[in-house]
C-alpha cells in the first residue's frame, strides 16, 4: 500500500472513534462472509457520535450505509471513521463513498484501503473529487488483522488455510486404536467451536469422515451468548469442503451428507454412490488429480481455486494426519492452531501430521507463535506461517 | 503438617519482612545442594532490619547465624522471620534454634516446618520450651514451593524428576538422521543452563552420550551475571549420571567422561573399559538389572535410591526417548520442561518419547501444566505429574 501514503497526525479522540468503528466491525466477524467486517462511526462538530453501524451480512446495508441511515441531516459537515476504504462500486448495494458525498460529511477517516486491486484507492478518489477531507492509516495495523483471511484470499486467490489440531504432549492426536474423543477438554473444544463459526467453510478428509463419522458443525447452543446471535445473523453453517481423491464415501451413511446443510466433496471422477441432486445441500464436484509415490490425490490447488471463486476465504481445517500432512507439504498451511493436552499417549499412537520429513533442520518448515493461552488444563498455541 | 496448627494472624509488615527473607533464600538455589534454601530477616522493636542472612553452602552457617551475627546485641528482645523450621540437631553446624534462644531473640515467625519427621516440630519445641514466641505458616506456601525438591525427596526418597525435552510442534525431537542442533531458539537453550545449575544432578543415557558427545554441564558463561555468581559458590559442576545397562561406553573418549568434572556411570557388571579409579571425577557403580522385553536394563529405582543416599534431590534429565520413555513408563517423572520449536519435522523424525502406548485415553498419564511462556520464537511449558 506505498502508492497512497499514509497520513500519521491523529487526535486521541480520532484514535477512540477508530477503535470505536473496529469494535463494531468485530460484530460481524461470524456473520458477514464472504465480504470482509467493516465498523463505522459519524460524528458531528461537537465530537459526539451522531451515527453508528457495521456490515453484518452480504447483501444487506453496508456499514457506512447504516451509520449514515442513523445521522440523518445530522451527516451534514460530519466526520466518518471507517475501517476499510468505502466501495466505488455498484454491487448487491451502491457505493459508499457516493453514500458519503452526497450526505454531505466533511471528513473521512480510513483505517485501511481496500486491497483488492480493481477497488483500491477508487473510494478514496471519489470522496477527495467530491471535496471531501480523507486521511489515512488511523489504526491500520487492527484493521488489516480484522479481515486478515479476507485479504489473504483476495492477494493469492485461495483461502487462508487455518488447521486445527489436538495433540497430547507427545505430539499424539490419538491412539494407536483411532480413539481420539477427547484428548483436550471441554474449554479447548469450545473455542473450537468459535473458530468454526468464523470460517467460511470446514474442511476434512473422506478417512476422517468414515472413521469418526464427525459433525463438523456449529454448535450453536456451545457458544457464547454474543457469539450465537451473531453467528445466527449468517442463517446458515459454514460449508462443509471433503477430499475424496477415491471415492470412498459410499452412501448417506454419515452425518455430514445428511443433516441439511451444504456438504461438497470434490473428488477425481463423479461418485455414482454419491447421487445427490445438483444444487442439493451435500453435492460433489471434479477436480484434477496428481500422482504421488504411485497413489493419485485430487489437486489440492484446484481445489482451493475453487473455494476461492465460491467466496470462501477462510477454510478451517479438521483432518487426519494424512490431509494435513500434504497440506503443510504443499506449503498450505497458513496457521496452525495447536491443542496440546497435559497428556503422554505414547510413542505407538498417531501421529500429529504425515508431512514429509526434511533431511536437515535448515529446511524444516517454520511458523511464529503468534498466540499462547491456558484453556483449563490445556495450552493453545496459533502459529503462523509464511511461504 | 496438620499436628503443628498454622497460626494464620500476620501484619502486613511481617509478610513483607517473610517476603525479604524467601527473597534471601531464593539466593541460594544454585549453591546450597543438598541443602535447602532458607532465608533469616531479623527485625527490631522499631520494625527495622538489625540483620539477614541465607544459607549459601552445605557447611557454612545457616541462614539465622548469618543473621544474628549481623544483629548483634540488636537481636536481644528482637523478631526473626525464618523461611523454615530452625533446626535443633548438631550436624555440620551448632543447631540454630539454639542459636536464636542464646541471642535473646523473643519472637520467631517461621514459614514451614521441617518435612524432616526426624527433625519436624523439634525446633518449634526448643523455641517454645525457651519461652520464645513462635508463630508458623506465614507465606508457607511460597516456602514449600521453594524447596519443592528437597521436601519431595525427604518424603519419596529418591530424587525429584525433572525432564527436559525440546521437540518440534509435531513432537519431533530429532530428524530420522539425529540431527537435533539446534531445534530451539538460544533463549531456550539459555534457559535449559539455568535449569541445569539449579539442578543437583543431571542424567542421561548412553545413547545420547555415544551420539551427541554433550558436556552436560553449566555454561558458566551463558548464565546471567546474577546467576553465574550465585552458581560459582557452589564450587563444582552438578554431578552428571549416566545409564548405561550394556556397558556401551568402551574409552575416554568422550567430554563428560573427561572434562575433570565428576560423572557416574551406572552400569550392570562392572565396566573394565572404564578404567577410571574409584572417587576420580567420573566412576562406575554396579546396580541390579531387571529384563524387559526380552532386554536387560538397570533398575532405576536402585539408581535413584542410590542418588537419594548421596544427597541428589533434584535431577534434571536430558535423554533420549528411550531412557525418558522409561521413566515416563515407571511413573518417575515428576515434571516435564517442553521446549517446543514452532516448526514441523515431519512425520519419520525422532518421537519424543518411547513411552509405552496406552490402550484407552482413560488411561493417558494426565499432568498438570503449571507454567506457559514464550522465549523467543518458542514455547516453554511445564507440565506436573503427580504419581
Amino acid at each position: 500500500m506505498s502508492d497512497i501514503q499514509a497520513n500519521s497526525v491523529f487526535s486521541v479522540f480520532d484514535a477512540k472513534m477508530m477503535g470505536k468503528a473496529l469494535q463494531l466491525a468485530r460484530r460481524g466477524v461470524f456473520s458477514t462472509t464472504p465480504n470482509p467486517h467493516v465498523g463505522c462511526i459519524i460524528t458531528n462538530a461537537q465530537n459526539q457520535v451522531v451515527g453508528e453501524g457495521f456490515h453484518k451480512k452480504a447483501g444487506q446495508g453496508h456499514a457506512e450505509v447504516q451509520a449514515l441511515q442513523q445521522a440523518k441531516a445530522n451527516a451534514v459537515g460530519a466526520t466518518a471513521y471507517v475501517t476499510l476504504e468505502p466501495c466505488a462500486h455498484y454491487g448487491r448495494t451502491p457505493p459508499c463513498a457516493q453514500a458519503l458525498i452526497d450526505a454531505k460529511i466533511k471528513k473521512v477517516f480510513i483505517a485501511c484501503i481496500d486491497p483488492n486491486f480493481q477497488v483500491r484507492g477508487k473510494g478514496i478518489a471519489m470522496l477527495t473529487q467530491a471535496g471531501i477531507e480523507v486521511s489515512i492509516g488511523l489504526m491500520q495495523e487492527s484493521a488489516l488483522a480484522l479481515n486478515k483471511t479476507f485479504f489473504f484470499s483476495l492477494q493469492h486467490k485461495r483461502p487462508f488455510i487455518s488447521v486445527k489440531l489436538a495433540a497430547s504432549l507427545d505430539g499424539k492426536t490419538a491412539l494407536a486404536s483411532g480413539e481420539s474423543k477427547w484428548i483436550t477438554g471441554p474449554l479447548a473444544r469450545a473455542d473450537v467451536q468459535k473458530h468454526r463459526a468464523s470460517a467460511c467453510a470446514i474442511l476434512t478428509g473422506a478417512d476422517t469422515v468414515i472413521h469418526d463419522d464427525p459433525q463438523l458443525n456449529v454448535r450453536i447452543a456451545e457458544l457464547p451468548a454474543d457469539i450465537s446471535e451473531q453467528f445466527l445473523w449468517r442463517e446458515q453453517q459454514p460449508l462443509r469442503v471433503i477430499i475424496d481423491s477415491a471415492n470412498r464415501l459410499s452412501a448417506i451413511k454419515y452425518k455430514i451428507c445428511n443433516d441439511g446443510h451444504a456438504t461438497l466433496v470434490y473428488n477425481a471422477v463423479k461418485n455414482e454412490a454419491l447421487n445427490y441432486k445438483e444444487g442439493g445441500a451435500c453435492w460433489q464436484k471434479q477436480v484434477p488429480i496428481i500422482e504421488k509415490k504411485g497413489r493419485q490425490f485430487v489437486d489440492l490447488h484446484a481445489v482451493l481455486s475453487d473455494l476461492h471463486t465460491m467466496g470462501i476465504n477462510h477454510l478451517w481445517v479438521e483432518a487426519g494426519e494424512k490431509l494435513t500432512g500434504a497440506l503443510f507439504d504443499l506449503e498450505l498451511v497458513d496457521e496452525l492452531i495447536l491443542y496440546q493436552a497435559p497428556k503422554i499417549l505414547g510413542s505407538a499412537a498417531r501421529g500429529l501430521t504425515r508431512a514429509t520429513s526434511k533431511n536437515s533442520l535448515q529446511q524444516a518448515m517454520v511458523g511464529k507463535v503468534t498466540s499462547l493461552s491456558l484453556l483449563g488444563p490445556d495450552t493453545k498455541t496459533i502459529i503462523e506461517f509464511s511461504h
